[in-house]
Order: structure tokens, then sequence, then C-alpha cells
């Protein structure tokens, strides 16, 4: 059994100064429903170091493991019981390691009370939902208004090949010596590439300490836990929030190789860029990865056109095998970002003007019902094809690496998915391609957690 | 009439990053209710380096001038309109002021959404009231957690003699030399001297900047406008919380020489301290003033022990004529405190562990029928006749200055107020000398606003 | 006997890091000639907060005072015997003053290593004089490469009316709110006034914390000892030094009414200011005081335009009581400054492109035989006639304050002085008015130090 | 050919405000002697993020390559002709470049004039070339006198094996856990990996920034260029100083595994520990490398014991393959390194204690005479011998890398060493040992530049 350390530490940062009565808030809440979410989170953050990405593997390595908060008069305190000894130098916590375990904690259990808890916030209606994610943000610190627009959001699978990873540490490395900031999932892979090469070309430009944002969410986090550069987290309380939260912070979005997630996000971006509203926006995004992804991009691109229209293409550029060119397509960019928003007063820090749609707010759960009801036809307008595409690839990600997804599947066999037969095809091929590149699951061989049958009767 | 400006600002500090839900209600709330409150408060602070200290004088001066919010995408806007123009340096406000005003929008506006228009604490318990009390300093960024204690509360009359205000001055430079920072109820006199006698101390020593944090309430602040050295502000929405605040933040409380109001803040901080559960507390209060201000101090002595009993001079210590001597026991007793504190884990910037019995929390409205019914005997437990004592005193306060008060006094003639014989003498001798030593209003002489009378039937 | 204190300390600042090497030097430096200069300031400098402002006198206060310098591997140490106690608070050395000591430790001693016992500098030639100037300014930290042009000289008298004293505030005030830093030869009267009120301007502007530059000399530190609001002071080894200290570090130069010593410095400027090489240089110059200084203004005025012909009106602006006028007008014109150094690639820092003739920058010794020489006609080149007139009022200060003069004055009789016959008579004219508004000494009947006779032969 | 930039750029620190002469002299010395050795060295720093590292070559490679020094009112301007492009990002220097070239320009051309070229310093005795060597690392601000002791000297080969190298940054992470800082000579291998991994280790601890300190040499700069981790870099003028420069820096050194210049290096610390005067001297040493230089470690063990005696022993440490362990000892050492230092008030940022014989401070110029007539005796006494030995050491150095050495063997065949034949024995051994290692030379067969006879008749 690996080696634990049971102590006591401070929390930092927005927790220092806590009410008598939050401090009990924050307990009670931990000690009930919250409890189990925040002993997973807590145990993903500790062992963010490791390289074990295994969610249930780690709960059942650290068995005992457990977290506790102790009211002082001076605040709260965290007791952490055989917690891995890895996120510790000689008895004292790593001090970034502190600092993520406060963000979980004040994301989950505050937030929690505050934004669930409540009825300040109206999550059935666009504005309300769009709310609720703002005072996330804002009560993470994320929103800092006194800094220029910077903030490159970097989309791509977490297992991801040597060559590819190599490639995001390269267009990282040259967005950070253009003085462009990361902000990713927060895993490995093409989460952690962008970030230490952005790292090593800000030490390069004395940008001390450049931002690396990690946005996350509670079923995430423990496969993807925070690599040890992020020095901001987030964790969001859904999906959609996640997705959200991207799209109102970065200035502009990068996209490398990744899998159904990867693919998801794609229909999730293009769905709200098609809204007439954001017609005009300023949104930089480009699609890039080495030669070898060429082929990768090319069915995207294919399969956008396809669903999406041959308008979609106005939305990305497709940049392959040259870091340099991505990092000043983007620095060129974001400076009309900055011109765009500074010419209608619009926050530098918070994307407000951007309007998304219901359909792409409201959290999908998967169920095989749900799954099965989807409309998934190009007869439909192009931005609801787009939502429910999204869907779709969100089911299969749950279906592949969440906890949940996976038991449904157990329970009920793979989820089946309804199309119009061409569409069917298409969305077959692409599916297809993902496993043969070996894009749809961390080992062994894969077996499709979906079928894909006609168009719902 | 007096130049004036209307132009339109940015707020600063917490007012900075708002969601368009807090800009549209602070906007609603403005245009309502709270508008009159607002526009009084603020025109009060633009005024604040002017000698003029009568509100309603200060509003039919300037009749014209109003206050109204603007929404932006990337913030809130204050549009103004024919300001005094004494607020602004070559068209552009002066910073302090522009700060003030932030405060005083946050405060009133922010804080009356928060606290009073929801459920989230509950005023009619002790706890509930604290905690409302904590969120708003918390709001205010008043509660500074890496800060030794070091805060100072200096309370006394806003128009004392020049002897006497030289002599705050002279108190306040010795604390600023020990590196003690001054709080104040915000005005002139005894509310100013110490602010800037400490200003030039901390030039001198280098401890730049300095605390100057001024206490107010929307009743009290058109009369008792910031003066220009505060540099943080918080306005408090009525006297039982503004006096709450003093001495949960207060590491240590000076008494100068003053008149009712300066003794109700004695009963109020006296019949804290009696309670039980303080009995062990570390909390310095020093009565001090020039040699001519002994005799004052005398007759609060005598009463004092005559209600609350010998016992309660070991609360206290009276210091004549002695600034240095003030000091040093002041920043002796303040170690102390550090230490008391610490031992227990105790935050040094809020003193949560002070018990306030409930009578001396409630807001206490002072109308004929009120102060008629205190309950005024020697009978009573000494910390219910401190609480009562302390609301004959506020209610004669608010009938000598405060606009509901003098309303109130014109109506319906003197309040009246009932104790049994020896303590109405007593009572009366009191408040004669203060009469007589010109401590009672600000011009012409005084007429009472309240008669004594035998206790009630 | 007042109290005296005696410890030691560390000094502050550029002292930190020495060589043992240097600290020998330093010891060995003040154990011998320097000693007593060392002594003399250092007891003006802690003698700070004190109205007394006569050397001589302070000297027999505190007849045991003594300095010494001890060497320790860290760094130095400062032991002081007998100091006056009021620069100690609790038996620690305000921080404020132990800075002002080691400034002047600094630039007595050590610059007398460097910049005149070695042949690193010719002070015989302009070039290696300025160069001197800048060597020991920037040893100081003066010189401030990222701050925008904004230091205000004051010149004036130091034992000015009440009505004048504050009217220097005003302007001071004035100055402080337009964002403007005040930089005077560090004593009492107009030397302090300005930063007082610049002082309460920053505060509310809040510009913490604003420059207030002393620059001093060491025969005049002790009548002109750093006021408390100082926080840089540097100490030039001689007048003319200081001289060019002012005119190459300010952006501005305000002049409020004085006596001699400020007619000498009037003459410096103006004499500087007429150099054809100086001839389109921004450099703005104001004569101000209260309506009562306005006649003082109309004889300087009249003189100059008498002795340095009509054209020397350019080279300044008379505004009579009005100090937002005054700031206005200074914060105008300091712009300019700002455009044309930048047009100029010129350091904002240090005015390098000022022309300063060589009869400028020599130092003047005032013995009985160089005033009788000096040539004083009107038939002179201006800027000649500029710089003897200039040297004729620095040997009347040095008649009538210092400590040399003095001592030559009772040995020889008055100082002789010879002008062309009509120049004679305006001379004495003005000389007359000085003594007549009592602007010649500091206290009791003053009886001239100088005589005015014919051309010489 | 590769890519090229012309442009200007402003010097950074230290250089920011010079006078007119100080540029005079710059731009002089910039034009005669020094020229060529601030072209070369400029060159290698723009080369910095380049594998190349060879300086010959790199000369070859950009031939037209030149810098010039331009003189301003506001300061000096650096001309660059035909420097490499990848020193900058679309036209812009990166900074940390810009910040290096500027470290190289302050210590070649400047310290050039203060140090060598005035009799300042007497460079003919150990306390001139003590207090030189302070004055240049001052005068680059590497002495910070509020850090507590962190700084960990790191040696070792720059052309490891990529285990070795793996191994380096282990250690250097680990180091950076316990808030160490890495001192080095500046290149690539082991002097690159623990900067690497101590940066990383920053990060997570949230060290912004951690120092990154190079200390190099205008003969070695060209084949070890700063690595871009390096935050300072300072250029000593010659091999002896840069030795000095380490161990009065260092609060602890760490050997990795090298060559004979890491021989050079080890003998030199050794030498100087022996010295009876550093008897009770705290100065932690470690050897370490991975399992696979537990050999190499023997060996040099050996050579110590043979001609040093079995007390060297106890001047150093070796723990092999156990990288946390390296670092808790080195934290733990450190710590006592803190109590000496504080118990003697002794300055924590250079060690003024530690005694350097003077055969250790002369620089030694390895001509055919020089080496052949070193003696190399264990008669002699121990630190003498270390010193020659260290003499020899550098020599062989030289002769492999060094233009001037690889010249002198061209012309004159050879070094010659003499030694008594034991000893000739063992040294023969342990070179031999280096070549069989492959740690002589960067590239191809060695062919050894030295041949080793008997003793010196």
């Amino acid at each position: 059994m690996p080696e634990t350390i049971s102590t006591t530490i401070s929390p930092e940062g927005s927790l220092e100064i806590l009410s008598q009565h939050e401090v009990n808030r924050l307990r009670d809440s931990s000690q009930t429903g919250l409890h189990e979410m925040l002993r997973r989170c807590t145990l993903a953050v500790l062992n963010s170091g490791n390289p074990m990405d295994d969610g249930l593997a780690l709960l059942e390595t650290y068995p005992n493991f457990d977290i506790e908060l102790l009211q002082q008069d001076r605040g709260v305190r965290l007791k952490l019981t055989d917690a891995p000894a890895e996120a510790f130098v000689d008895g004292r916590m790593i001090r970034g390691i502190r600092e993520h375990i406060s963000s979980v904690l004040r994301d989950i259990v505050y937030v929690y009370n505050e934004i669930q808890n409540q009825s300040r916030f109206d999550l059935a209606t666009g504005e309300g939902t769009t709310n609720a994610v703002f005072h996330i943000l804002r009560k993470a610190g994320t929103l800092k208004p006194s800094r220029d627009p910077s903030l490159v959001v970097c989309w791509g699978g977490h297992s991801i090949s040597r060559e590819e990873y190599e490639y995001t540490k390269d267009v990282g490395y040259h967005l950070g010596l253009r003085d462009l900031d990361i902000c990713t999932g927060c895993g490995p892979g093409a989460m952690k590439g962008p970030m230490k090469g952005a790292n090593v070309a800000h030490a390069k430009q004395r940008r001390y300490p450049g931002r690396y944002l990690g946005v996350s969410e509670p079923g995430i986090i423990a496969a993807e836990a925070p690599n040890p550069i992020v020095n901001e987290l987030v964790v969001m309380p859904d999906i959609e929030k996640r997705l959200e939260a991207f799209v109102r912070l970065g200035h502009g979005i990068i996209v490398f190789p990744g899998g159904v997630g990867t693919a998801e996000e794609i229909l999730y971006l293009l769905g709200i860029l098609l809204h007439p509203d954001n017609a005009d926006m300023e949104f930089p995004v480009v699609f890039t990865g080495p030669a070898s992804a060429a082929e990768y991009f090319q069915r995207i691109d294919e399969f956008l056109v396809y669903t999406l229209g041959e308008s979609v293409r106005e939305l990305y550029q497709i940049i392959i095998d040259d870091p340099t060119e991505v990092a000043r397509t983007m620095r060129a960019n974001i400076d009309k970002v900055t011109e765009y928003r500074r010419a209608r007063q619009d926050a530098f820090y918070y994307n407000w003007r951007l309007t998304i749609a219901r359909n792409f707010q409201e959290p999908f759960v998967p169920t095989h019902e749900a799954m099965a009801s989807l409309a998934l036809s190009r007869e439909l307008p192009k931005h609801e094809l787009a939502a429910n595409l999204r869907r779709a690839f969100s089911g299969i990600v749950a279906g592949n690496v969440k906890e949940q997804g996976i038991r449904a599947i157990e329970a009920h066999g793979p989820f089946r998915l309804h199309a119009e037969a061409d569409l069917m095809e298409k969305l077959d091929a692409l599916l297809t391609s993902f496993v043969a590149q070996g894009r749809m699951k961390l080992a062994g061989d894969y077996v499709p957690c979906y079928t894909l049958g006609g168009a719902v009767a």
C-alpha cells in the first residue's frame, strides 16, 4: 500500500475570511450529500503529480482517505486522513496542491450552497444560468478586470500520441512567447502540453506568473486531475456550465486532435457561433495538429460541412503542422477581439454579448431513453442539429469514461442512437475513424458503448 | 449659487465586476425607495472637503444635485448632475472622493439588496445580526486577515473646543508613532483629530498607507461627512450595527470628551463588557482629554459608578493630559489582545468571541412612547440598566440632530423620561453639565429635547 | 538638560550592502576630517521634529552627542551617544529619521570618498561637475527612470509670515491635487509649506507615497533641518552643486517670497535660462505669493528688468494670490516639458540638455576680498552680471547665517560691495526693502553684513 | 544561411540610468579592445535557445553579426546587425535574452572600466580580489540582503548522458520543492537540469520567480550559453573569479558527474575548505549521481583520499541514486548555514568569512611552460597540492575546449605534466577513466591534450 499522511491544513484564498455561519454550512454540507463528491475530487487533486488517471482505481488505492472540515473561530481547517504522501514535502503539503484543494472546496461545497440551494439564480432560464456561471467564476477570482484579452482556450484529447503531445507543447510555447495565457480542461495530453510550452515561453519573456487556468467538473476531475502547472482551478457544477465558462472566458479557442469529447466541444462551439445573434462576433477558432493529424481534421471538416453547411467553414481555420503560424494567427485575432470589445465597451473578462441558445445550456443526462430520442436530421435548423449532435457525443463520452454512464451501459447495453440514413453513415464513419486512430478510450480494445440505428420512427 | 459639475464616473473597488443582474438591481433600487437616501449620502461625501456639516442646509445649497446609475456591458457607471465643483480638480473627480462614493453605493444599495431584502440573515436573532454585520464589513474589504491587531477606535464629540481638538491630534500622533491605525465615526472634531495626527506620524514612520477607517450610518453621514483622511469608508444600516461594527473591529477604544452621543457609546461599550461571558476578555478602554476635560470625565466616572457599580471602574482607565501615556497604554494592551486571540485561535479582524446581549442589538426607534416607557432604575440588572440608559441617550441625540427626531419634537414636544428619583437627579446633573460645557449641540442656545420625570408608575 | 538616548542602529537603503573595504573607508573618514561635519549634520536630522533651527545652539544643547561607525561582517552599524530622545519612540528610532541619517552618512562620507578624493570626476570642468552632480543624485536613488515629469521645485524664505506660510501650503495642496511632487531645500517656511499641502492632497488623490524631496548642503542643514514630511533627502557638497541639482532635477520652479537667499536662487536660475543655448528650453518658472507679497515681487521684477533687460520677463510669470491658477499653470507647462523631452529623447529624470555656464558652477567662497572684487556693472554681458549678483547675494547669506561668514564679519567688519552708481542705488533699495519687510534674518534687529560702495576703481 | 534580424534595442536594469560620460566610455571600450569579446559573448547569448554550442562554428554561421552602442541623451541603445532571428518573436527581442545581453554588456564593458582599468582594486592582493568579486556581483544585483540562505550551486558536466541529465533534473526538482534556488555555470547538461527541475517545483510551490543564477566567463560562454531558464546572468572576468563567486555566493554545493572541468572545481573547493581558517565553517558539499555514476564518484573519492588524505572525506558526502535524500540533506545543512551566519552576524549574501589562499585566486594561464613546471607531489602541503592539481585540470580543460588552449596544442603538441611516480599513476588512471566514460570532450574520439611524465628534475 502506498504511503499516506494524516494532517490538518488551512485553506487558501477566498476561504480565508468566513463567517461562523458559513463554516457551519460548509461543514454540514460536507458531512451529508456532498461529502462523497468532495472526497473524490480532493483525492484527485492530491494525486495530481501522479500519472494514474483512473478515478475508480484511485479510490481503491486510498480506501481510507477522508476529508473533514473543522470549525475554529479563526476560520475553517481541513482534516485529511490517509492522504497520498506524494502531495507533501517533508510533511508540509505542496502549496499549489493546497490551493487546488481550497478551490475544490470553494467550488463544490460553497457554490453548492449559494447557487443550487438558494433561489438567487433561476437556472431554468438562460439569463439565470449565465448569471450563475458568472458568479462561480467571480467567486473563484477568475475575472480579472485589469488584464488585456490574452486567454486562449485549448481543447483536445487527454490521451494523444507523443508526437501530438509535443506539438501541443510547441503551440503553447509560441503562444506564450506572444504573451498569451492558457485555459484548458486541466488534465493530461492536449490539456497539459500547451500549458507546459507556455510556461517555458513565459519564463523567457519574464511573464511572472502567467495564467494557467484549469476548468474542470466533478465527473471528470478524477480522470483529468489538474496538472501541476495549473495555477487557477475552477470546478464547474456540470458539463454544460463548464462549456459555457470556456466560451465566455476565452478570447480565442484552439482545437487539437482528440476523441468524442473533442467532437462534443467542437459541435458546442460551432452551434453557438452559428446563432444569428453572434454573426458579427470576433471569436477566433483554429483547428491544428502535426502533419499526421491532417486527416483527422479533414474528417471533422467534412462532417461539419455535411451537417452544418458550407458556411460553417467561415467560423474556423485549419492550420496543419505550423505552431508559429497558429500562434501568430491567434495573437492577431485576439488583438481584434480587444478592439471589438473596446468599441462596444464590453467587459474583457466575460463575454456577456455571446448568445447561447437554451438547448446548449440545459444539462443533458444521457440515459438510454434520452439518447434514443435525440433528433438527428439535416432537416432540423442547423444550430438545433448541432445541439443534438453535441448531446450524442456527450452521451458517448459518459458511456466511455464516467462512472454513471459505464454502469448504465453495463445494465442496459449500448446506447441506441437514431438518425436519418445518410447522416447515420457519416456519423458511423467518423466514430469508426476515431476508433481506428485509437482516440476512443484509454486502454485495451474499444467496445463501442453505442449502436447506430435509423431515424426515430 | 455655488459652482457645480455634471459628469459620469466609474465606481472603484468591489463594484468593478458586476453581473448584469446586479447592475439591474442596483439601478432599480436606486430609482425607487433608496434613491433619496443614496442622493443625500452621496452629496455628503462630495462635500467632504467643506466645513459645512448641516445636512439639510447642504441639500438646499445643491437642490438639483442628482445621481443615477447607468448600465453598460462592461459594468455600472454613475451619472452625477450638478455636483459640488469642489469634489473635482480640473474636471476630474478627486480619487478619494470617488472611492467614498463607491463605498456609499456599495453599502447602501447593494447591502440593502443582500441583507435586508433577502432571507439570508435572520436579523431577529443575535447570531443573524452579528452575521450580517460581518458580511457588510467583509464586502467592504474591512477584514484584513494578514494584519496584526492595530485598530484603535476613537470616540468623542464632533464639535469640541480647539484645545480638545489639538489634544485628539496629539493622541493620534503618538498612536501613529507606535504603528497603530485609527477608526472613528468619520466626521470632524474628535473623529478627525486622531486621524490627522496619526497620518503625520505614519509618514514619519513610513507606514504607507496607514488605515483611517470611517464607520458611518445614513442618518449621520450628512452631519458627519467623511473627513478627507478617511481611506476606508463603511456605511452601516443603523446605529446599533454601527456600534457593533466598532466593538467587533476595534482592538481597543479611546474615548475623548463629547456630548450625549459619546455618553451613548460609553454606556453601550460598558454594558457589553459587563456581560459575564466577556469577563476575561482583553479589551482596552481609555478615557482621555486635556487637563480642562478632567472634570468632564470625573462626572462620567461618578455617574457610571453610581449606575453600574464600583466594579465598572475595572473596565476603563482615565488618563488626563498625557498623550504619550495614552498611546503607550494602548500599544501595550493591544499587544495583550494579540496574545489573547492567538492563544484562542481567534480571528484578529473580527471579535466573534464578544457576547452582545440582544437588547444592545435591537434597533431602538426613539418615539415619544418608547422613550417614556424606558425602565431606568438601579434595581434592574446592571447590563439592562446600561442598555436602557444607552437608549435614552440615543433618543436625545436623535432629538438634537436627526431629521426624524427633530420633527417628532416639533410635533409632540420634548421626550419625557422616567426614572427613580435619585437616578433622575444624577442623570439631570450629568445632562445639565453637558449643556453647561457647551457639549449639547452645534450652535445657538440649547433647548433640551427632553424632560425628566419620576419613575414610571 | 534635555533627555538623551544612546544606542546602535542599522542604516537603511543603499548602505545596506557594503564591502568590508567600504566599511573601513567610511569608518576612517568619519574618524578624521569628516567627523565633525557628520556629527553636526546628524544632530540636525535627529532634531528635525523640533522647532529650534539654530545650529550652534543645538550643538550646545547636546554637547556630548556623538556618532561612530562600527564594522560588522554583515555591514555597518551606527553607534549614537547622547542623541536627542525626541527622535525615538519607546526606545526605537523613528524610521523616517533613521532614513535621513543614512542619507546624510551616504552623501557626506561616501560621496566624499568617491567624488572628492578620487580623480574620477574633473571638477574643474563643467562636464565633470555636471557628472559629479549626476552621480551623487543617482547614488541617492533620486533619478527614477519610470516616473513621468512631476517634480516642482519650490523656493522661498524659511522664516516667512504665517499668511505667506499658509499660502505656500495652499499652493502645495493644489499642486498635489494635480499629481505633482515637491522638491525644496528641506527646512521650515516656504520649504515645508508646499510639502505639507501636497501631502494632504496626495492622500485625497491616493498617491502613495508622493515624493517630498529635500536637497540640502552641509552648511545649511543645521539651520534648515529636513522637515518630517521629507521622504527623500540628498546632501550636496556645496551651494553651487545644490543649485545645479535643483535645476537639473526639477521640471518647473515656483518662487515664493523670501530674502537674499531667494534672490540668490532667482539670479542663478535666470542667469542660466538667459544662456543662448537654453533659448528654446521648456522650463516653467512662476513667482507667487498672497496679495500682501505683490509689492515684493514687483520690486524683484523691476530689479531684474533693470539689471537683465526687459526680455527677462519672458522667462517667468508672476501670479498673485491664486494658488489654483499657479497649480494649473505648472501642470500645463510640465506637460509641455514632457512633450519637449519625449520629442528629443531626453531623460525625464535629469536635464542634461540645460547649459550651465562655468561661472555658475564654480564654488564661490565669500571672503572679503572676493566680495570686494565682484564686477557689478550693466556693461557686463547679462548672464555674467547675473552670475556676479548671485555671488554677491550668496555672500550676504553667508554673512547672515553661516558660521564661517559670521566669523569673518566679526573679524573684518562688513563685506564691501562695489558697483556702478545707478546699479548700486537699485541694489541698495532692494536690500533695504528686504530689511524693511523683515526678510533678512531670523531674530532681532538686522545689522547689515555688507556696505555698498562705488564701482571698483 | 539562417535568417537574421537587424534592429536597435534598449538595455535593461542597471544600464538604465547612465551618465553621458559612462555612455561614452562604454562606447569607446566597445569600439576598441573589448569589441570582439563583446561581439562573441552577445552572439552566444542570442543563440541561447539553440542546441549548437560550438563557439567557433557559431561565429562562422553569423559572420556579419555585429553590435554597436549608440549614445542618446536618454541613455544607451544597442544596435544589432544580422542577429539570429530566433532571438526574436515577430520582430521583438525575447525579454529574457534582452536581459542577458544587458548583463553581458554590463559585466564585460562596464566592469572592465571599473575593475581593471582603475586603481580602485588591488588585484595583486587577496583582499583586493575578493573586493572586486564582491563589486561585480553587487553591480549585477546578485546580492540580495533580504533573502534567507537558499542558493545551491550545482556543478557537473555539460555533456552528460540522458540518464544523468534526468537525474540532475530530479535533484533540482526536490531542491525546488524545499524552496531552494539554483546557481550553475549556465550551459547545458548538469548546469541546466537542476534549474529545469527546480523551475517545475517552484511552480508547484508558487515560488515566483525562483532564482536561476548563471555565473559564466568570457572564454566559456560561447560553449555554454545561458540556458533559457537562467534569470540572472553574471559574466566574471576569469576562471578564478568565477570560482570565487561560486563559493562566496553559494550556501551549499552539489557535484554531479562531469569531466576534467568538474574535477577542477572539486579540487578548488576542497583545497579551500582544507585551509585551517575554514575548519569550523558550515559548508555542505554533496557528490551525487544515478546508480551508474557510483563508480565515477568512487574513483574521485579514492583519488582525493590518496592526494589530500583521509580527512578530506569529512568535507563531503556521497549520495548515490537518491534525489530526495540529496535535497533533504542540503535543506537541513543550509538551515545550519543560516544559524551559523546569524550567530556570527555574517552576511547571508556573501561569504566574507571564507578564507581563500592566494594560490587559488591568481589567474593561471596554462602555457606549456606553466603546465610543465607545476609541482605535483604528496610532499607538498595539502592545500598547495590541491591548488596545483586544480591548475593542471584547468590546463587540460583549456586544451580541450578553449580557443587559445587548442591553438597552443596545435602549435606545440600536448602539455607535459610532471609528477612523482605514484601520483602520476593515479592521475593517469583517473584521466583514463574519464576518457573511457566518454567524459572528456564533446564529439569524436578523444586525443589527449596532455602527456604525463616523471617528477620535475
